[in-house]
């Protein structure tokens, strides 16, 4: 138990819906089954080292309001010292099955990184940064970590005025090609990630959502070593629901983990909040739920204390509440699974196309002579309600 | 000549940059030589039939402001009625080289098509659709069009809650293949356009950018039938600029044509505006002298007058616009070209490329532990200034 | 009952949150008491004409799509049409106690609207509006509205290009001066609004959003005489919360009503959605009652079906579930301040103004030299967390 | 002159529009007439020591990357350390005619201000930023400053949950006030500036736009006392063009001073970059040259190099490129007001109000009564067409 690093608070324990106690869960049980599954394994919670321990709650306008007691600035940034903190952790794992979700490698933050990794105008750049990833996957692999993300931080332009954008997308290719390699040489079994962004820091970020990462992989003859690791707050900067992002990395076979965040749909940047809607979370785990679950993939909380919350209690509330307000969307989507109304309705929309015609053209067997055929003998159309606000009140009736 | 269908305006002629005739040209020289090839060539300008002669000046809030001469409200929504009218566009196209640019069949006013037209809810409005597009298919072959455009006006969703979207994918993928087989059957060599759009009317289109449009060709096999209508309004909404979503085109082979209009950088919706930013009519024309032109292809004006723009004249005098600022976007950016100073920025930026470990790399001979074994050797970086202040110092001193 | 005009529509009851009935009330319920108050006092729920019995479903793509039974095309602009239906109107009124929450003249959607009607170039269109605004107001005053709404729909422009915007600013302030006077002058005693809209159809509105409606009415004398109607989904175009709207309208003593609409974070236009968001709700009524209510004002439905929902029991689905949504926001507001912990965290945060300097400061007793000296005494600072997770997490807490 | 400092840069002088070289003028010619003003005074350009002395290039995701010759790292943060730096520039105006175009205190920076400054939660804070404020009017004085800028960094909230936004408005009024009595008290007769933004770093800046702070400054009384600062990219932020703010200011009586820079048309942050942007820069001038100038404001670059531009050079570069482009604008905007092709379409556009009825009505002397009566005597109206096209179509024509 935690207790150790934070004296001053209690462990979390579950205390159901009524409880008014914020150091404690309301909606999240974790041995609790559901569908045939513990929530713990539903959900395979995660904590950002960056933004939890090292977040120091800079922004573009202002400097570090945090004043954790265990920062003492001591920088991990170089192989040495990265290799002392691993072994540390190792350390720490024994009698504990706390692994890492995933591992990445941060290759925005310094200035060597500035027109990016993979894709720097700098060749020796590049040579760096597959040096720091392959540390990472090293690293990653040694601690049992099931993933590794690729974060394409800087890996896109400022302006097309000086880029080759053609010759970037090369070496972008060019580096996950040989971190697939690598990957299979060191014997990591783990997911390799993409995690698409549409911009910020830079104007355009070459993985831009789910679709055109997607584009990106099937483009390079990649679509198979890789999945998407969506968030939250990503999809929303793109101009996507969470939601939509979701089911378009399902249906490309590629949702592999959730970034569980979210933004603040007024501004336009990335706020990385925690989720505290419902409804958004009940969506996301309609997705879960259609892909089967999500693992080896998980819910990072890559989400941080507002600048302003700066008590060590307010990092407890906030994972809390975080995955209460998961927790409690994985109750709503049963909810709604179980009671069939909505499923219902949508089978009903589109029962037409379970038809001799409707199987014709689905099996590729309808040309157009033949359609148009069939569009005389239909006639005049009569095309029913898309029903849209009773789903909204089916969806809606099923919050608690 | 024209004066017979609009007798009190005078021919347009080209008076050059210093005339204040708002009926002449000042920039587009239909007949002067620009890098090899008369201006004409490289625009195959086309009006939009239904903005330009059929645009009633009807919004979300407002009726039809537009009472045009030769509109008598007659409906030309039947096999029938379009068949008079086609015989009467070929008996006109004698003695005239104008052919449409492209043909297109509108599945998104008629409220048949209120769930989609090739991923509607309906298969008999599947059918219906597919009968539609043989029907246009098959006149703009008559009439010497040389692609033909799907824009897929309601091809997507309101809301995730009542659609399967995996199943409308599949249809729209069917209805595509269809397309192809019948084209090739009725000798038809015109291009396929796919129309990106992120959303309007729907939430959410399934063509939403150029990069979701070519993971979809990719998905589906059709990536060697069709080719892109970059819309900038569309580029636009989506969160790009005009000259991204024309790259993007570009390098994954589909650049095929482009409408040319223009948004409105504080709304959220498709204003469908004559382009008149000179700045960002070079960018496009940058994009398309990298292509080597854009035949078949062309500029379409899917563009209208302004609501409150009742005149006639008005509709010359925006296609004037229009045609002038591209044809000045087109002197600017070979008057960048030719001076050179741009794409030599971009030479030097990228010449630790031009080395030999950055051949290796990008022959894929590079694996991460060769990259390691260099990046060691590179020692600390010295990463030079991008120089983006200069490159648009460059760029705007082109403009004139 | 209105089983007379929807006869398979049955009356609509309340029947509690476990009712799976689409046409029943879960959480409005009309004569239950909250906080001293009937819930349909609170409400004072009012159908919007235009989108619920005269919609069409029409969208900048698309034609009609209702056929609703009562629909039979006439139109009613004429003053004399208008007498007549206002005399029907005033004997269905005997026997019931449904009044106008309050009338407005659509100046928008005719031509001759087409530049404006207060602000029109043209002054025959002003005087136009003028006539019809006198009437509309009559009209209401005779029906006993209790309020008369200035929607500007056209009031603004397209481009500052052609527009003389001081002028056009001067002449709607006259406008609403003779209207002032004119609503005297008839004895009419009902709350005069402005209802705030950034832009759509116009490119700029003039009453932008609360605080630019404010400062109109302030810099032209007329802050006494009006109130706001707020739009939730103009507040969210606008870049606002609809609960800073209705924040900034109470503060300025101008919260007089409250279109109960939504709209979509992902789409930059004018959606008019029956609110579902519970959340969103909470914080309305949380206004609300800070305000003491909203009488006579109240909330109306300025929302529509979907294009693509074409059943009557659609509008009951849809009103139901708006008003549902809004019932269920005043449960939760009342809850979150019975509670108390919310109001509790604010009050302690501003703790240190509840002090002898900080009501010196609140009294304009304190100056530069004063605060400079104090701020020397209290030495530096320690500033407290804000505990934004922390409110989140009880305002959550309070959703059910 | 600067070469003391600058040892590599040479002069920059006018060598007019074909000049190739990047370190000279081709449109700003300092003591050239326009006008009959100096281009240097219809300008009075300034250069913002935070961002192109101090700035460092760190963004959210990335660490400094300007090593600048001059920057040693020296904290100027005490009135101490700000006395001696004062009297360093005091000496160095000696012989110079350079001086301040305006101070101000940074409020935001410090852990102290993230809650705010003026409308902090803590009153110790309120005081604080008073004794920092009274410190920077005096120091303004001293060095010969013509105005002062109150930027409201964190003057705003991140979430209405936790915020009195009433009391917090109270405070802001408060501070103003005494900020006003100070300066009449020490003699110092520059104008006082609020400068708006709608949002970044906070959630929802209370001076989100010129209305919204015209309205504060009219509700508390100070509307005579205090002018605006207008950033181009908080307009762009706030959904409005720069034009439309200045605009809005210009008709307010509160256009005070230009902070010149621009934003990116698909970002939702403020990313100040130098303007290039001709057009806009045009549109800029035209509201300038209607207040007959900008004295005793002007034109500030609050606008950075990009993170990536990090040669002394590129500030020269940037800086000359964005003086270029506003005197760009400037000799556009004199072009089109001497043509008077657009203000005499203006003219004729609101033709019909230079008329009996239209002066009745700008005079406040038409009630409804009698413009109902002028309404049945015009009879149904023609409308006239906008123009729009062509007013674009001048606009552009004169650009060059």
């Amino acid at each position: 138990w935690q207790g150790e690093f934070f004296p001053e608070i209690p462990q979390i324990k579950y205390e159901g819906p009524s409880s008014k106690n914020p150091l404690a869960y309301r909606w999240y049980n974790a041995e609790e089954e559901i569908l045939g599954k513990k929530m713990k394994d539903w959900f395979r919670f995660s904590v950002a080292f960056w933004h939890t321990f090292r977040g120091t709650g800079g922004d573009p306008f202002g400097a570090a309001t945090k004043y954790w007691p265990w920062e003492d600035g001591t920088n991990s940034e170089s192989n040495k010292n990265l290799d002392e903190v691993i072994e540390l952790a190792k350390e720490l794992q024994k009698g504990s099955n706390i692994r890492p979700l995933w591992g990445t490698a941060q290759l925005f933050l310094h200035p060597r990184y500035m027109h990016g990794g993979a894709t720097s105008s700098e060749v020796e750049v590049y040579a760096y940064a597959a040096a720091q990833v392959k540390k990472a996957m090293e690293v990653t692999h040694y601690l049992g970590g099931e993933n590794y993300v690729f974060w394409g931080g800087r890996e896109g332009y400022q302006t097309l005025l000086n880029t080759d954008m053609g010759r970037e997308l090369d070496h972008l290719a060019r580096f996950f090609e040989a971190a697939v390699a690598y990957k299979k040489k060191i014997g990591f079994n783990g997911t390799l990630l993409i995690e698409p962004k549409p911009q910020e820091p830079t104007k355009h970020q070459y993985d831009w959502d789910a679709a055109t990462a997607a584009n990106f992989l099937r483009k390079y003859g990649l679509i198979d070593e890789f999945k998407l690791n969506i968030e939250c707050n990503h999809a929303t900067l793109s101009g996507h629901t969470c939601h939509h992002e979701l089911e378009t990395a399902r249906l490309n076979g590629l949702l592999g983990n959730i970034d569980a965040n979210t933004g603040d749909a007024q501004t336009g940047w990335d706020t990385d909040q925690f989720l505290t809607d419902v409804g958004e979370a009940t969506m996301i785990m309609i997705s879960v739920i259609r892909n089967g679950g999500i693992a080896p993939g998980g819910f990072n909380f890559d989400a941080k204390l507002r600048r302003e919350s700066t008590d060590v209690e307010d990092l407890f509330i906030a994972h809390i509440s975080g995955m209460d307000t998961i927790a409690r969307g994985l109750r709503n989507a049963v909810k709604i699974l179980e009671e069939g109304r909505l499923s219902e309705l949508v089978r009903k929309r589109y029962s037409s196309w379970d038809t001799e015609i409707g199987k014709q053209i689905e099996e590729g067997k309808a040309d157009f002579e033949y359609l148009e055929k069939k569009a005389k003998e239909f006639g005049e159309l009569k095309v029913p309600s898309a029903k849209q606000e009773l789903a909204e009140m089916i969806f809606q009736s099923a919050m608690f």
